[in-house]
């Protein structure tokens, strides 16, 4: 929604709640496929899997857990510029985080995709408040991620 | 909802089915990160992936495909066990699983993934009956899963 | 809906489209375990994964990324078999492809599960139209699929 002429753009409360964090929404990334950043069916969206740039490897061998948890980290935000795009700017619009299905390129051994997650999830509260944030979660170490990320997530959220 | 005082609370005759069987909704499995069990979105309930205590390891080199169906059908207990909390008490008020993503941790040659799924889906069908519990589906071998659990399952329900 | 005594069967524009592309909706595969192969929950129709037929092993070591597109692209047509089935052979109730998850049998250091997932959207692409088949996709790269599948696809419709 564009604002009325002459008069000031509506306040989100959520993006200045980033600002305040000193977080600002990243560029959306480039698809690495024949597919789109989001679709919306009645009051879910559905946003498809993000990775992170920069993050590359296997968490276990050639990154820490902590490695992992900046690269769901950055997931979450590159989600949150998608959903923005999706919610014309407006996150205030975002209802609820209702499902993240994460999945964390690792060792075979590795057993702490959760923590690793939660790098995701701790960037969600802080921007968007625990009660809007809490999500029902999945975590899944697997074998490859497309362009070798570490990390990749996606959500559904309930949107206004 | 609490019942009535001095009334009795009302018979939930998915629990009494339950009972028959010899079954008991087990505790809540407390949480390994930041997120909840579940999440309602209008007639969807979103239930975040559970895995089952004890049964840790690998099917296919550690487990057989008898302990990943074990496995399996101890997540759908703790999967029903978040829905009942989400639904006040009232399994009844399940209409339908639509949706359940299964995870096998297994070795790369494994094929038999269905097959310990099953061990959900069956658990499923003698609590909500075949009407209620046929889903769409989807099993996939993985690398690892949280604190080296050999099965996670997550599912959507329609609830009323 | 079984067309009128004496009528003719309502023409379905997207299946007349397949037609005219030289494609044909497969039989419906056999399920692998205790589920089916859809499930509709109001204007959502959630889809099992499918596998394909004759394309079993690992991309990046028995099979090529051109293997594994064929691969998807027969996934996507056991899909549309699925959605089909579910709406009365009326492909036309297709609104929209919302999201589309896919499992690529892969080596761990295989990048290029979104070159192999484009073999399912491409499909959709040519059979729904780009308005209708741009979805939301998370592509990731799996130890192991059921029956040793090479790739596994599942999708949520937006169906009317």
């Amino acid at each position: 929604m564009s604002p009325v002429a002459g008069g000031s753009p509506p306040r989100d409360a959520t993006l200045a709640r980033m600002a305040d964090l000193g977080l600002a929404l990243p560029p959306l990334r480039p698809k690495a496929g024949r597919y789109v950043g989001y679709v919306r069916a009645g009051e879910l969206l559905f946003l498809a899997g993000q990775g992170a740039d920069g993050w590359t490897g296997r968490v276990g061998a050639d990154l820490t857990v902590k490695h992992g948890r900046a690269a769901a980290r950055d997931c979450a935000l590159n989600l949150l510029a998608q959903s923005a795009d999706a919610l014309d700017g407006r996150l205030d619009r975002v209802r609820r985080v209702v499902k993240v299905l994460g999945f964390v390129a690792c060792t075979p051994e590795f057993t702490q995709c959760p923590q690793v997650l939660d790098g995701a999830s701790d960037l969600l509260v802080d921007v968007l408040g625990e009660n809007r944030a809490a999500a029902a979660r999945s975590a899944i170490g697997v074998q490859a991620l497309p362009l070798g990320f570490a990390v990749e997530v996606e959500m559904v959220l309930h949107v206004g």
